[in-house]
C-alpha cells in the first residue's frame, strides 16, 4: 500500500480527538478522512470540520462502507470494541483497536479469527511499548547490554483513582490499570507470562473495595524463559503520575526514571527540589501515541506483521484474568488456567 | 487583531521551514498564507503547495504587498534583515525577525526606528527565552525563590564547530552564538548589561584563529543590579549540546540540567550510564520554537508587547560587540563605549 | 551505667574486627577490654595487643567471668550465637549479638527467655537500621512526609554469589540474604508482617539449585497495618551491590538510592557515566556498624530497650521461615503457621 | 623512614584536634607524640591525655628540640606558619604545614628555602586535592578520558560568611577563600595560571565591602597549556556548602557534583526534594583531611616529593595576589607582575 493511508476514527472522545489531532499535525504516513461518533454533537462537528475532516457521520457502519478508506482506528467504549474489529475486518479494513478488545478471551479470540480471516492488520493500543523511555530500555535488552534478563520491576501509580463504579464497567484494576503493566512486562521480557500472583489492598477509597475491587497491589509475574517480574500499583500517588521499569539481568540493569515538565533543581534552606513527575498518561505518553500510529502505519504500508498484535492484547488479558483469579482464591494462578478461546 | 493571524515567511531555509510547520501543525493562532524565497526551487514549492501555502513567491516586495498577510516572519540571511524588518515595517506587518536583526548598531537602531514609526510589533527570535528549562528558572526567579540574583551561570557549548570562514560572515563567536547566551543572562537577571570582560582561546580549529576568532571563551559580565554573570562557549561538547543555566541569589540557586532523549540508566560493570544530552538545538530547542511563536502571535493579536522586543535585539548585540572589543583589547569593556545608534 | 562501657568481643573474624576497629577509633561510649577467640593466631594476637587490648583469651568463658566487663558482643559463627547468647546472660553481660540469633525459633525463644531472666541488653546486629540512607527514609515515614504507609519496596541485590554450599549452612538465600531486607521492611512499615509470599528462580548459578535454593527472588509481604510489601533479590549484579528502599504512602514517597564512591559523572561520545554503587556491605554499611555500636552502647548507659530486639530478631526469622516454606509450597503462608517458640 | 612516624603537633584549635584525632583514629603511619599550644588550656590538656600524647608543651620550640619527633604539623595562627616552617626545618623535622603559609610572597620564598636547605619534606594543607570526588576528576583527566583540557570551572561557596573583621587578617576573600579554588585549579587543569581577572560584587554583607573586600566574585584564569578557568564564589549560599568542580576537554567532561548527607529523595504535592549539600568544609571534606595526612606520611616514609608542595603554596598564593591587583585595577594582571620572592 502507498502512503498516505486513507483513515476512519470510529469513535471521537478523548482518545479519538488525540489520535485525529496527531494523524493532521504530525504523521505524514496517514490522510484522516473520515470520523464517525453515535453521539455526533455540533461540537465535534465542528471540531472536525476545522481538521479538514471530509466524512462526519454517526454510524460506524456509514464509515466502514467508504471504499476509500484503508484503515479504521477503534476509539468508541471498550463493549463496543470486538464487534467493531469483527465489522471492519468483514469490511477489509486495517484495524488500529484501542485496549482492551474486549474482557471477556471468548470474543477477543472471535476478534481476533475475524482479523485473521480477512487477511487485514491488527494493532492494538498498548502505547506504552512506543514510549521514548521504555523504547530505550527494550533496545538495551535486545542490544544484550542487560545480558539474560532475570528480573522486571515496574512501578505504575496514578495520580487520581477513577471513581469507585468504573471498576464494574472496566473489570477492575487488573484489566484496566495493570493490563498495561503486563503487556509492558511480556514486552521487556521478551517472553510469555506462566504465573501470576496478586496481593491486594483497599488502602485509598473504601468504596473501590466495596465495588469489590483494590486500589493497591503487588503482582508477582512467572515467565516462559524463566525470569521473574513484578508490579507495583497505586491508584493514587500524590506526586503525580509514577511510570517506572526495570530490567535486571545477568549483564547488567536497564532502569527508565520518570519524565518532569523541566529539569529544573531549585536548592534552598528546605532542600533540592525537582520537579513531580508530568502528572497524567496524556502528559507522559503524549510522544507514544504519535509513535505507535507512524508504527501502525508503517505496518500497513510495508505489509509487515504489527508491533502490538491481537494475539499481545490476548495474552495481556489472560494475564489480568489471571491476576483476577490469583486475588480472588489468594493463590499463585498458572495461565494455563485461564482459557485460550 | 483576531486570531487566526495571516503570516508570510521570508526565507524558507532550515529556520524558516521549522517555524512553517510549526504554524500549520501546532499554532492555532496563526495561519501560514504566503512564502517568499529569493531562491525558489521546485523543492521549496513541492514542499510548501504540501503544507497548503495559498501564495508562493519569489520576491519579499511581492508577499509585502499582499493586503491580506498581518504579520511576517523574517527568515532570510542575516545581511537582509534590517532592510527587510524596515520594509515590512512601512508595510504596516508585525515582524518576527530571527536574530540578529544585523551585525551592527546603526543599522539596528534605524530598522527599530522604522518600527516605532509604523507602530507594528517586532519580536526578535531569541527562542531560548521559551525553553521549558529556562523559563521554569525564570519563573522561579520572578516568583521571589531565589531571592535577589547575585550570580548568573551559563554553560554554552556546541557538539561541533562551524566552517572557519563562517566568522566572517556571522561576526564570529560572539555575535553567532555567545549572542543567545546574552540574552539569556539579561532575561534572567532581569537587568541589562554594564560591562564585559572576554576571555578567548583557540582550543579546537586552528583555522577559527586564522580568521581572527575564538572557539573556547569565558565571559565575564557586570548588571546593573550588582549582579556578576558568567558564561563559558566551546564550540565543540564531544558529548554533544551542552545548555545549562543557573541563577544563584539570597535565598538559593534554581539550575537547569540538560534534556536527553530518556531519563534510561543502564548499570554494568563499567558504570552507571545515561544519554547524552540532545545532539543540538533542532532538538533541544525543538518546544521554543512553537512557544516563541505562539508568544508573538499572542502579542499581535492582544496589542500587547512582545516578549523579545528590539530593544532586547539591540542590547544583546551591543553586549556581543563589547564582548569582541574586550578580546581584542585584553580588558574590561564598558558597554557604554559601544554606541546606542 | 557509667560510660564508657567496658567491652569483651567474642569471635573476632571479620565483622568482630570491624566492631573492635570502630569501638577503639569511633566510639567513644565504649572501650574494648577483651577479646576471645577459639582460633587464636599468633597474628590475631598481634592485631588486638595493637589496638591495646587488655585480655586476649582462647575461651569465651574466660571472657564472660571478667567481672570488669559489662558487654559482649558476640560476633562468633552462627551456630554458637543462641548458646553463647544464654551464657552471657546468666553472666549478667549486656549482649550485642550479630544476626541470626539461630536458625531455628526454639533456640531463638530459648535464648530470649534467658535474656529476659537476666534483665540484660540484647541488640540483634541488623545493622542497615542504622545506615544514613535508610534512617532518614524512617525519618519521612515517622515524621509523618509519607503519609499512611501503603508500599515498602526494597531492591537487595549482591555483587557476587556465596559458593553454593554456604546455602546448607546459612539457611539459604531467605534466612541469610533476604532476612535483612525482612528486618527492613519491619522496620519501615512500623508493623509486623502477617503474610509472605515467595517466587524464587535459578539463574546464576545451577549449584545453587542442586543445594535446594535459589539465587534470584521476590518476596511479597502483608502487614498487620493493611501495607503491602515487596522484596527483589538477586545473588549476582554485574555493577554491584543494589541497596534499595522505598516507602510510598498516602501522602508521596521516600525513596532511598545506592551510594557510590563519588558524585563524579563524565560525559562523553557514549555517555553521561556515573560510578557504580560501593561495592559490597563493608563499603555501603561502613558507617552503620559504628552508629549501631553506639546505639547498643547508649541502650546500656541510659538503661533503655536496644532499638533492635532480641524480638525483632525472632520475628525477622520467622519472615524467612515463612518465605521458605512459601517457595517450597508455591503458596502464601501466613506468619500465625510459623511456631513463635 | 620506618612507619609508624612520630609526629607533633604545633597548635591545636579547630584544625589542629582534627589532624590529632584523625592520626589516633585512623592513620597507621604515624602515631602522635606531642602537642604544643601558646594557650595550653587544662581542657587541652585534657583532651591531649585522653587521646595518649604523651608530651603537652605550650612552646613550640620545646616540642622541636624533642629528637623523638620526625614530623610536625604547624596548625597555629597564620601569621607564626613562616616563622614556624623556618624553625621546623632548622630542627630537621619533617613538615605539614596548614595554608597559608604565608601571606607574602617574599616570607614564603624564604621559608621554602629554608625547607630546601634543610632538606625536609614540605606539604601545605590544600586537603581538597585528597578529596573524593575531586581526585576522581583528576583521574579522569590524567587518563585521557576528558582529553585535552579546555575549561576548568569551579563553583566555591560558603554557607555564611566570615566577620567583615576577619577580612583584614586573612588578606580578603581571595587568599582566605578563593585560595583553594586557585590550588584546585592548578591541580585539575596540570598546569600553572599565567594571567587572572577577578569581578567582585558585594551583595550579602556592606560590612565586608567596608572592610575593602567582596562577598560574591567571578575570577576568570588563563593557563600556561592554553586552557582557560573560572571560579565563582559567593560568601553565602542559603543551601549550604557548594562545591563544585568541572573540566571540559577535547574528548568530554568530568563534573563532580556536591555531596549529601543521604541519597534519599521524598516525592509529594511540592515536588520530589533531595537533602541539601553537606553543611562546610568540616563535614564536606571529613574525608580528605585522613587522606592529606596519610599522603604526607607516605612521602616522609618514601622519601618521595610530598603532593602539595611549598613550590604549590606558593603559587596558589601569587594568583590570589594576581586576583587582588585585578580586582583593584579593574584589569587583567599577569602572573609575572607579581614577584617570585
Amino acid at each position: 500500500m502507498k502512503a498516505p493511508v486513507n483513515i476512519g476514527i470510529i469513535g471521537v472522545g478523548r482518545i479519538g480527538k488525540i489520535h485525529a489531532e496527531n494523524i493532521v499535525s504530525s504523521i505524514s504516513q496517514g490522510r484522516l478522512k473520515a470520523v464517525a461518533d453515535l453521539n455526533l454533537t455540533p461540537e465535534i462537528e465542528g471540531w472536525a470540520k476545522n481538521l479538514g475532516v471530509a466524512t462526519i457521520v454517526k454510524e460506524p457502519a456509514t464509515l466502514l462502507a467508504d471504499k476509500d478508506i484503508q484503515a479504521v482506528l477503534i476509539c468508541s467504549s471498550t463493549d463496543t470494541h470486538a464487534d467493531l474489529v469483527v465489522a471492519a475486518a468483514k469490511a477489509g479494513k486495517h484495524i488500529f483497536c484501542e485496549k482492551p478488545v474486549d474482557l471477556t478471551v471468548a470474543k477477543v479470540a472471535a476478534a481476533l479469527d475475524a482479523v485473521k480471516k480477512a487477511g487485514v492488520k491488527l494493532q492494538v493500543g498498548f502505547n506504552r511499548r512506543f514510549d521514548h523511555n521504555f523504547r530505550r530500555v527494550r533496545e538495551l535488552v535486545e542490544s544484550g547490554a542487560v545480558g539474560t534478563p532475570h528480573l522486571i520491576k515496574i512501578s505504575s501509580r496514578d495520580p487520581a483513582p477513577p471513581p469507585a463504579k468504573y471498576s464494574a464497567v472496566s473489570g477492575g484494576i487488573f484489566l484496566d490499570m495493570t493490563i498495561h503493566d503486563f503487556d509492558m512486562a511480556r514486552f521487556q521480557a521478551g517472553s510469555e507470562v506462566v504465573e501470576v500472583y496478586a496481593a491486594g489492598a483497599v488502602l485509598i477509597d473504601e468504596a473501590i473495595g466495596k465495588a469489590g475491587d483494590v486500589d493497591t497491589a503487588i503482582v508477582t509475574l512467572r515467565f516462559l524463559n524463566g525470569a521473574l517480574g513484578v508490579i507495583d500499583n497505586s491508584r493514587k500517588a500524590a506526586y503525580g503520575y509514577d511510570q517506572r521499569v526495570e530490567v535486571f539481568g545477568s549483564k547488567g540493569a536497564a532502569a527508565a526514571e520518570n519524565d518532569a515538565p523541566s529539569t529544573v533543581k531549585l536548592s534552598n534552606e528546605s532542600g533540592v527540589i525537582g520537579d513531580k513527575p508530568l502528572y497524567f498518561f496524556l502528559e507522559r505518553y503524549q510522544g507514544s501515541f504519535i509513535y505507535e500510529m507512524r508504527a501502525f502505519l508503517d505496518a500497513v504500508i510495508a505489509g509487515k506483521p504489527t508491533l502490538v498484535t491481537g494475539e499481545d492484547g490476548l495474552q495481556d488479558l489472560r494475564v489480568g484474568l489471571a491476576a483476577k483469579l490469583s486475588l480472588a482464591e489468594r493463590r499463585p494462578v498458572k495461565l494455563s488456567e485461564i482459557p485460550l478461546k
